[in-house]
């Protein structure tokens, strides 16, 4: 496959252009608002995956957005690779902390991309590095390389829970048969630092509801008399730490993964500078569970977090109301073996447990999803690892994600297939924020190593 | 002066159309969206002033809306009153818990208000109970029964601190000289049971701003690393009181006037009914501060209450993010003796004090005004009770409220005279909330009521 490179070359801005059209689609999952654009955005990915040599492409019905399958099957004797990846993206919020329109993609240089940047909202989460699947299928399929069978299933709701995908995995066990499932959906510890992430943190989302008074009150005649549901809300959410930022669910640690020194002392060999973190932050110090360090807090320990939280008068000037309601969205991330669904029924009852007389609580689960951990002893990880080898000239390093993809678990439950997670977006890329963008040069060199990982997969299965 | 019923009954019809016209005018002083209408209500007040006879009307101009002064000097050797209002209203938010547009007045029967109340906002607060005094003056003039000099001056800031009336009644001393300030703006026990407010409590206003990372950022990747503004927000408010409700701000209680055991008592004979009012706020327990009734909660002891909070995502669905920025309005209601510019003081001092490393922290005064507490034996208490008397055929009962109008204050000391608060509007009556309204029957008798002051006050000054 050594001409690769000369194929990326020729066709560089062509894979960009391309990506920049994609891109331009706000396909909001979690706004139906925005119901045809994310419609329009799974015909778009059917469309390239078409163009890429995929045979029997479909756009697969769900209950909620559909499912884009394709497949090329070359031999059955081969082995075969599933891509999982997601057309829907992030809402903007908050667009006027944008440089740029979310969905105008504009490509920018920057000191960690020196190449150039494409910033728009899923640029890199999952567009960016859904594509360059896409695009090195292509290339192996042009060129008459494509060494073993490949399956492609990308949906539309990852970032809403992909209850459907769910049932969609559940119900299409056969179709979905592979051998190995490749995801690009997480990041790299830096340009020159190739890593593989080895595990991901569960996720339980829910939303909170406080309700005080059955009206909005004047806060001269009844403030100091009744339970004001907004001081009453950050009351049980402060509660919900303990002084050493422990979280203070009864059970919740009951089933947390407790990694041994030697783990701990291997996981701190990678490279982390804090003052770079806290200067790229601006922050002057970071914050979080005593006893531990910034990766192990934000990889191997579980967290709850406030995501949103709203009540009351929140517009211009003074408004004196004590608010009938006041809401919060939080979400807990999760460590191996916590179980999302008893976690979430744990908090269900520990917040309904702490209301005062005069409040009334309701606690509605978003979604949620199992942590991951995989072996770097399979077959999968060495052919990822020679992948990188072959284009970074380094062996890449194993790393714990504090991010969730939900949906590995199930993968292992139902296709009994181990996902290999190659990602090469940055920290610094941005998801979920504003200005998220993703490298040129992590673009091109994922479309690079992908192909290397076929070829190495397909050997080491002999 | 007993043919005031019947100049009410003959001119009911209009004088009811006239105030619904005035309310259709959405003075939401809040807001600068609404300039124009506001700007639009001042002249409406002004007009009225003319027909109703007064002389001198002007806007006067101010940094702000402008103040509407007008008067009628009949006899310099006379006393003169000074009646305050405001034309400017609350903001209506939230919009979809009102039974019908709240700047499209409707008359509905309610039990309470078996002759019909006039819904909307301002209807009490105050654009209802200010005009009761613009139609007691017709009907004076027009029956040339008018006793005494008047003069009128209605501010358009009311509900936004009223900080430009203050330099306007500091420069206009002499154009504002009286011998005792009435103000319609507070309310009354119940229809059978006058009262007049012989207390206020005072206002401190500020909005907080925590910030913690400089960008948006992705909670899987982040959480459990870096301080979550939100949390750290709820931490920092819940802090603010104890276990008791006690406020946890330093030096906070200092001035706090402490009543005796006569006083509490004397409190304790208004007419109260615990089961009533947690029926019609539908809680199942009140709140507050621990040693105190909730009638002494809301009138004689401070208050800290949080009337607006707001961070991260608040949209449909779920996001996973960390915001950099949680945002929180916040007011504390103060009793006598408390100064408002000393307690914002102690609470931004405080308030700054208590954020933890990673996030800053900046607390925004908005406005805030002093409590007031005025005696019973004053000759304007006794022409105000004897006016219920003749109207009511009760002796209204002195009552505290929790309510502010921090200009009261001001009037003392600028103008060295007392306000009698003439209140006839129900708590009931949901003011600065959904559905605000005011019944017909207590906006014709305070039509009633109020030139029995007139006459009353002019005799006993003599």
């Amino acid at each position: 496959m050594n001409n690769i490179q000369s194929y990326i070359k020729e066709h560089k801005e062509r894979f960009i252009s391309e990506l920049v059209e994609l891109l331009k689609i706000p396909s909001i999952s979690a706004d139906s608002a925005y119901k045809n654009d994310v419609l329009k955005t799974a015909d778009a990915v059917k469309t390239s995956l078409e163009k890429a040599g995929c045979d029997n492409v479909e756009i697969c019905k769900t209950d909620g957005y559909p499912i884009v399958y394709g497949e090329k099957i070359i031999d059955k004797a081969l082995p075969t690779i599933l891509v999982y990846g997601h057309y829907d993206v992030q809402p903007p919020d908050p667009i006027s902390l944008w440089d740029s329109p979310p969905f105008e993609p504009v490509i920018k240089k920057t000191d960690l991309h020196p190449e150039g940047a494409i910033f728009a909202r899923g640029a890199c989460d999952d567009k960016g590095q859904m594509y360059m699947h896409v695009k090195a299928l292509e290339y192996m399929t042009v060129t008459n390389q494509l060494p073993c069978n490949v399956k492609f299933m990308v949906e539309g709701e990852e970032e809403v829970g992909s209850s459907n995908l769910a049932v969609f995995v559940k119900n299409n066990q056969e179709k979905l048969k592979n051998d190995v499932i490749l995801i690009s959906d997480t990041g790299m510890i830096a340009q020159d630092v190739p890593s593989i992430t080895t595990g991901l943190r569960g996720l339980s989302y829910v939303e909170v509801e406080v309700t005080g008074p059955n009206r909005d009150l004047h806060s001269g005649l009844y403030g100091g008399a009744v339970a004001n549901p907004i001081n009453i809300l950050t009351k049980m959410i402060a509660s919900l730490h303990d002084e050493n930022n422990h979280i203070n669910i009864p059970g919740f640690y009951d089933k947390v993964e407790e990694l041994s020194k030697e783990e701990r002392a291997e996981m701190a060999k990678a490279p982390f500078n804090l003052e770079n973190y806290k200067k790229a932050l601006d922050i002057e110090a970071v914050y979080g569970e005593t006893g531990y360090t910034t990766n192990e807090r934000n990889a191997i320990r579980p967290t709850l977090d406030v995501n949103g939280i709203w009540g009351g008068y929140t517009g211009e000037g003074a408004k004196t109301v004590i608010a009938s309601k006041a809401f919060a969205k939080i979400s807990m991330r999760l460590v191996p073996h916590q179980d999302w669904e008893e976690i979430t029924q744990l908090f269900k009852t520990h917040f309904e447990s702490i209301a005062p007389k005069g409040v009334t609580v309701k606690v509605k689960p978003h979604h949620g999803g199992q942590g991951y951990v995989t072996p770097i002893d399979s077959i999968g990880y060495q052919a990822a690892s020679k992948a990188y080898q072959d284009t970074f000239g380094k062996t890449p390093i194993p790393q714990r994600s504090g991010g969730s993809i939900p949906i590995v678990s199930l993968f292992e439950q139902e296709l009994k297939s181990k996902t290999i997670l190659m990602g090469f977006g940055l920290d610094s890329d941005a998801i979920h924020s504003p200005n998220e963008h993703f490298g040129i040069f992590n673009y091109l060199k994922g479309i690079e190593t992908i192909p290397l990982f076929y070829k190495y997969f397909t050997k080491l299965s002999k």
